[in-house]
């Protein structure tokens, strides 16, 4: 089973050029120069297209537990909303539950997504207790190919871990080679702040964000980055928010310390204002970190041209608005924190390019090569290259659509770019060598996306 | 009762000029050109010598409790050692022990001050539990005249506060304009290096330096100092001895946020290789945050130069080597911590102005004006001008000395600076108008010195 | 001839207390606690008033000789209005022609300055000439009291020094120990930017500001710092505008390295938009460096207020609108360089108390007390206490004033401040012993003043 | 004509990836999974070998004029050189005399290279006289393929140019979108401690470096920035060898701005002790930047890391010992500037990755891909990618070999790293198809290098 797709622009991380892409069943097989004599099966005309190598969305939250709810998407619905949106791979977090194994809970994990999703996919693991047996099950997440472990200093109560336990833990990470993922929120002084509002009588959803400033953002991405330090355990920042967080992460960088950083498309796009929207609309826009004011949105493109962050996530962890955002209502400390993306992710950063923000290769880069890369994918992922995954985009960069619930895959109520028009459209994309989506319909199964067992992370030195 | 002081050199913080200098009874009355017509009941002839406001150490331990056990000097000795080395006024650290409220532990701390001082001495408050009615109590202590409250990121389980409750007396802080002093090491973390050197059965007194890496007071610091800018309180780092910390503060005062900081003789002459002294000899340096490898001294003179350290204390908390810094033979974390240093803070650092570190004025305004201006006592206290306390030393700035335990005040049997040969000698002392050192003689007594009712810092603004 | 100064409140640099100052003819004789019996000729009444030591405005151009013309205020007329403001010393700049000698240029301005001044006053020396004859001659300056040697890195063809010959000064400046003062602006790339201008036929005064661009002070700074740290030469930048040159002397200072700068009246309370004011206004405000986008503003006070900025000067060298600005109709280039304003400083810089932006300590601190001690002229000047010059100013707190070029006495014909309300106003002021204002009347008069041969920078380590 | 070469582990910047690769004529035509069929003339086995882009020296000086005798390597013998050691692109640089046109600058060089190069070549523009004319010449040197111009703030009297003169062309740099390549070191600043050095009889080698602080080259880099940043050209820092540059290199990076830079191989291996050899010796080591204390050399390699330092050029000049370099006998300022490397730079900087500096994939990226990209040579060069030339090098990275006069091939009597042993060799080198180094033996010829029409630098955005 063959397929060559012709006339395209090969789009990668370092530069472009035209060339024929030859895939035989699951793989790359070939690249050629356009026109060499190359037979297939079936042939895809990419004619004044991209053609990339499938997005790899690094932080999602597929079917979470969350205090008696779960996240909106399964994986079936959730991979399959990615795939219609030109990503290729996830990597969803296992959620150790306090006083359960790490294995039992990858065992978990595996149940829930084998057979189910649409595209390949990997896990992360959040260490909820930090011992000795946790420590030591570290070893055999990395056999078991999960080598990143996240972390959490927010979160008192649920996922927050002492300084003392992340300093363990990243002395293990520093042992087997692994990486600290790191929610880096001073969560102990903000569940301060937010008693006293609510104390205070301010329950509506804009607190949330009011009760999170930016310099406990910064505070804690700095404290982390010591504690890695002193341990040298390599450390990656999710879902980076703030330009004080930036700082520290640059300053860091420049020092050449083993610190990354994401960002996500809401943090770029959506403000604190939207979070003060009339009404409990603001409630859509509940996740943590919270959005920022707008002065933040350009630190953040700049950080992507700096490659002080490394890599655009969606953190998607959907949840509806009816019932479950709603849960929050007077007191938005019972609002669930997420928020829906993993569809829109490749349309929201190509946006960055159409404005100028970034160059086409920077976002193939961003959204694809350097999470490969940092996550142990590489070469199979992230690359169009002979012997990589058949993962492949053909991506229209002219097309115009308009972001939607009414039209979007993902299942959940509402859309955080409702009425967005943005120009460029995925067009064709394959998984594993597999036409997924193609006529703006979808051809891919739950089942087809098998589990990712990663390698270590590639930028350490 | 008057003195006249005749012939001498006055140095201020910002100057020196030749005058004479009134004292009637307890206050300075008058301060004239040399040789203008004044009587008085004394002459003292300070020819060849400073005369310059007497030395204020913004931190010592008189007492201290600590398990079972108490800091070796009482206030009695404490600040009869102090008088000796021209220092006129304590501010020691009540503390309160858990469960108890801090009027009651203010009332103690009268109780064990009252009636036994050599010289005058004000209080700052440790904060160990931080609740409703201890901030609520915090209002009494200003009125009271104590208005700087201490807390700790290090001593889990002991003086330890979480970031909420620094959050939450911050807030206070802020709006009683009263100061937050911060021992600023992260003590959850330095915990588990601590438990980790022990149970690899290192137990020697230089493992106390090496389980507290710098990195870890740098972190902490940056900690408080984002807390105090959320909060928009007035912070004062105590006893500052890494230069990740002095980073943090030299960042923080560049912003022109009001941080300060202090740091203390021991940082600046002693280093990590006196802890690793053979035997058990390194105990005698054992205090926190601990020494440091020699190369940041060179950092904490430049800082003490650029202001951004403001003052230098001595955290004067001495422990005997026998019988108390024994009790941690074979296990460094049963060691007492503190040293003795407060007889010699002003010749030691005198000691700077020979070797060039500092200018006599400097001098001055470090020991004595700063720490007076920060901690409310100005213009009673640090400096010679009319209607000041006539809290004055004469200062003979060539006179040689060898520091020794042989010939020190403080009850503490060993000198951390044994052998030490000094440039520079108290030659006599005034403490409020009352001559306490002269003749190498000490003609002062117990209940001389008074309770000091603190305004607040005038720095900020 | 003794006068007494009662029931006042000095203001020092480092604190305030009530005191009684006796003068005796030139001097200050003695400083008592209010009532202190003391018998005087005359006495003043200064209750509800400030005593603080007078001011020293450490950059002043008196009749400097500029292309045919020269800045309107004498010596007399300028120091006449200085005493008006509480200004009780001058350092104006002795200006070398090419082709002359520092020796002879001083001969010249003591010619100009002596009898016709009605405040002491110094001399800096203008080195426009680098050569082995000049750079000997700095030693025979310094003998003669003028050991502050200001460079140009603007000015092309008139002032302009290039990098060698700073460098051989500053190594001169090194090696004798004194101050290079230095106008750090990138003149040679700014020549270019006016040009073009020109060219374009910009020739509005606004362009001014517009050619001058706030990045090409913070290389000057920079360059000027950098050179000074090859040499070891203390350095002193003079009319500090910008925030990135700020940031640039910030950094050094962090270092410890022995630079200090100060900024003008101007650059506090005006901003490139008055240079924009219609028709020819905008000429009023044109001086070198320009004056800077508002946000600079703020940058400046909190530098104030953390050191980085130690002084602020005014830079005075009016010129008349009419006859002298108005050269520069339809050419900016050619308007004179310069504004009025030796007789504000004090007054707006109170204004700063007012605001909440300094302290009455820091009011006194920059205005008087560390120009003292930065040019030499400390404890002679800059402070009250016995044995200084009984310089001193009378200062109502809480007096209203209108500043206007209709009731000022600086011999120009407009005021960059017209019609601005200033809380706070010069009551008395005394020169050396001399009461030359009060009750609204000048007392003084040409001659008064005496040249002040001037020691070394006393912050130098 | 085809070639296949097999078994090979490709290395490209971003990754590794086991593929053969088809050449035909001049080009790659295809890369394919090991063992896809495909037939060819010639096949070539890289099996435990990498198979990399040839190397693209970005900094070379074939045959420079230098005050009546030139550079020993001609274009023959420099290109064959460069063949040798993996380089299969040199970007030399044509010098415009002063007085002279750009076009007739490019015309000369065109003639002297053309019919004369082992492998492709492209050429800078060194400006030396900035005016109307030259400035309107960049545009015709761009539609020329040349359109990155080098300026120099060294060499006064020769190469310099003044800060507006770059001002200007940075104007038109930033006009046209070219690249203003800067030697950034404070000459006029130098020019005047090398006469003093002089005028002390301080004639060594050595003195070449004591006379160029890199305190002179930061400030250059700074001032460099921040005229680029005012005009919003692109900046590229040749040669960078301080610390202090890199420290300004970074600052501007972190801000987004389009500043970039490169070192050389002999400032990461060599260092101020080698120009202080006995003798004359030092003399083989006189560049500018001058070699710096060995600790800036841990600084660049994280620089490299870092990505602050984006390229390794070798700045390729030499001069033989004899006759050449021995000219400043006895006079350090008469040594011609330069030194030999252009064949060892990718061993050299192999000996990186050997060392763990550096990852193999930014071996490759600093020495080919970057420069490609930087220099508008991508895809054309940089990379093994289907219609990219085949400049394609086969990489033992086990062998070992030590370098020397003796066996290198450059026209030159002395190597820098005489008697270094490397592990890593290069087995085979095609240029544009054709194989020029194999089994130790040039097969390649004069004139087969052609010349290379640049488009822009792809990194700007």
């Amino acid at each position: 089973m063959s397929i060559l797709i012709r006339n395209g622009l090969v789009v990668n991380a370092t530069g472009t050029h035209a060339a024929d892409v030859l895939v035989q069943d699951e793989k790359i097989a070939a690249l050629v120069t356009p026109g060499f004599p190359l037979e297939a099966d079936t042939v895809i005309d990419a004619a004044g297209k991209y053609v990339i190598p499938g997005g790899i969305d690094a932080h999602t939250h597929m079917e979470m537990p969350f205090g008696g709810t779960q996240s909106a998407d399964t994986f079936e619905t959730g991979t399959t909303a990615a795939a219609w949106g030109g990503t290729t791979t996830i990597i969803d977090f296992a959620v150790q539950a306090k006083g359960t194994s790490l294995l039992s809970t990858m065992d978990k994990w595996h149940e829930k997504a084998d057979g189910n999703c649409a595209i390949d996919y990997g896990f992360h693991m959040i260490i909820s207790d930090v011992n000795d047996a946790s420590l030591k099950e570290m070893e055999a997440c990395i056999e078991g190919g999960v080598n990143s472990f996240k972390m959490f200093m927010a979160y008192p109560g649920v996922f927050y871990a002492t300084d003392g336990e992340i300093l363990r833990a990243m002395q293990k990470a520093r042992e087997t080679g692994s990486t600290i993922m790191m929610h880096a929120e001073n969560g102990i002084a903000i569940d301060q702040l937010v008693a006293q509002a609510l104390a205070e009588g301010k329950g509506d959803p804009v607190q949330h964000g009011l009760t999170r400033p930016p310099e406990l953002e910064g505070e804690a991405t700095n404290r982390a980055i010591q504690l890695a330090k002193v341990t040298g355990a390599p450390l990656y920042i999710v879902h980076l928010s703030a330009a004080q967080a930036l700082d520290a992460v640059t300053a860091a960088r420049d020092t050449g310390q083993n610190v990354f950083a994401e960002t996500c498309p809401q943090y770029l796009y959506l403000s604190l204002e939207d979070m003060a929207r009339p009404g409990f609309e603001g409630a859509k826009f509940v996740a943590s970190p919270p959005l920022r004011p707008k002065e933040h949105q350009a630190t953040l493109w700049r950080g992507l041209r700096t490659n002080d962050l490394s890599i655009v996530s969606t953190d998607h962890c959907p949840f509806c608005f009816k019932d479950q955002k709603q849960l929050g209502v007077g007191d938005f400390s019972k609002i669930p924190n997420g928020m829906p993306g993993v569809e829109h992710r490749m349309d929201l950063l190509h946006q960055g390019v159409v404005k100028g923000e970034l160059t086409v290769n920077r976002w193939v880069e961003i959204t694809s090569t350097t999470p490969a890369r940092m996550f142990g994918l590489y070469p199979r992922k992230g690359v169009i290259a002979p012997g990589a995954d058949a993962d492949i985009v053909v991506y229209d960069p002219i097309a115009r659509q308009t972001i939607s619930s009414e039209t979007h895959h993902m299942a959940v109520d509402y859309s955080a770019y409702e009425g967005m028009e943005v120009t460029g459209k995925v067009d064709t994309v394959l998984s594993r060598g597999r036409v997924v989506i193609a006529d703006g319909t979808f051809h891919g199964g739950a089942g087809h996306g098998k589990f990712l067992s990663r390698e270590l992370n590639q930028y350490l030195i």
